[in-house]
């Protein structure tokens, strides 16, 4: 079974038409995973829904103590871009023993249809939780890397090998 | 270096809406690639574009020999679901040594937008081929399976574990 | 109140992706309606669901049936572009007084997503049915033609004024 | 011939996936008409890429100025939803005589995909105003208006019929 945690950031995020500006409802995963044809044994479950620049360590404490509690060693974690090393840094520090677990996002939200990287970024980040060994990693333009291997470059907005 | 071969099957077809016809033009993995935002070292060939039910042993051994020549050892190919499992046993038996070899395929086309699986199994499919260990595979509905444990199941079009 | 009568055509076409055909299953119109912020007093109700290269004189009469019998002087079908011409050219000829009658359509199915030109074209078919004096028109490519000035170019895919 | 004038509004909003805002960038008024399969004899003609709410009286003598130099007498102006019954009222204020001309846009951008009204209100608003008599009008929602008989209700996005 693998487990999905549920964080916001910009891969959830929705256009309010009303006042113009972006918010978060409900999670796109369950749409995401029917369209995908998924037939993985998943639990989905929204741990919170927010910008991850938003992100405190309560929160982040929040997510390893729901990576340690949980009843398999295969965790995929949907988060915003802007500070998913953050939390990859704070979950290899928890001493969450034997499990792979991988962050992954969006740099343009899947609600905004046939520009955006979500779906496919949805497929790696399930095929690496499936095929990697115990560790931390963040997956991202179609590649992965160790938790400490790795930082968004905030000005192209790709994910860059930390020599 | 990954390198992809373009087969052909459901995943490329397009609307020829003159004819009211699905038909090959040229395959959409470029722009999928560029909308995935992937910065993977990728080397596409196309070997051909045809209905998988069109292929024959000849073209399978053609796939092999571009397998067999290839100077990698990560090869991923995008193919037609209805023989998927046909051209992973003739790869199988083809003695190409050392390499992941991964097809995948999508049961929607693409080009059909928003319902298609296309691209979380391209997604899934770079995914897999980077981190499985030699051996020929197919990567459809989330998942991955040895070459000879899998089937389509043609009434509902899941792909299916052989016990 | 503007009455909107289904026959099928491209326009509601879907895929199967089971066995790789295009079929009719229900109309997108109520969706495509939802996704125009349509406020409109409309009407949907649907005649049939074919081929318009399927359609016979039979089919023909029961539009124009419908057409005579519906309380409103406004009525948009939605319909198969091969033969749009001549079930207008039947309805002019059927002795339907004092409503305008306006016939659009696609050339590739809105479910195919952003290649589609189907919204465009009902929302240009609900304009024109609100604004064009009685009589009986064909509305495509953002234009509008009476009735016997128009044929489709069958190699082109567009409609051609006739002089 | 009809004259498109373009001024932004939500209908042009692109989403930057760096800084996470929506900006404007180019018009997406070619790529629709392409899709739409438009044929119309049209010329497009960008006055400015502008949020409605920061449109200026001077903008609006702009457009009003561009209105009556044109040589034609169908204009369509895409314009933001937030002040287009103000433009509206200001270009019914300027003399223009004897000419048609629409204003439309839509309350989700055209680049978010298939949860846009845009591509609709193109067709309706490139109908009506072929088919309108000399004035000033608001399309929006399937239906138009007359310039002083609509307003936009800001808390549910719907244009309303003032009584």
């Amino acid at each position: 079974m693998i487990q999905i945690f549920v964080t916001g950031g910009t891969f959830d995020k929705e256009y309010n038409f009303v006042s113009g500006q972006l918010y978060f409802q409900d999670s796109n995963l369950p749409e995401m995973l029917e369209r995908g044809r998924c037939t993985l044994d998943l639990n989905v479950r929204t741990l919170m829904m927010v910008d991850s620049l938003d992100l405190t360590d309560l929160d982040r404490e929040n997510i390893a103590h729901n990576c340690r509690g949980v009843d398999t060693d295969q965790i995929l974690i949907t988060h915003g871009t802007d500070t998913m090393q953050q939390t990859a840094a704070y979950l290899a520090d928890a001493n969450i023993e034997g499990k792979t677990i991988v962050l992954t996002g969006a740099m343009i939200p899947y609600a905004f249809g046939s520009s955006s990287d979500g779906f496919f970024n949805l497929g790696s980040g399930l095929a690496f939780v499936q095929s990697l060994p115990p560790g931390v990693y963040v997956a991202m333009n179609g590649r992965y890397w160790d938790w400490d291997k790795v930082r968004k470059n905030r000005s192209t907005g790709y994910f860059e090998t930390i020599k």
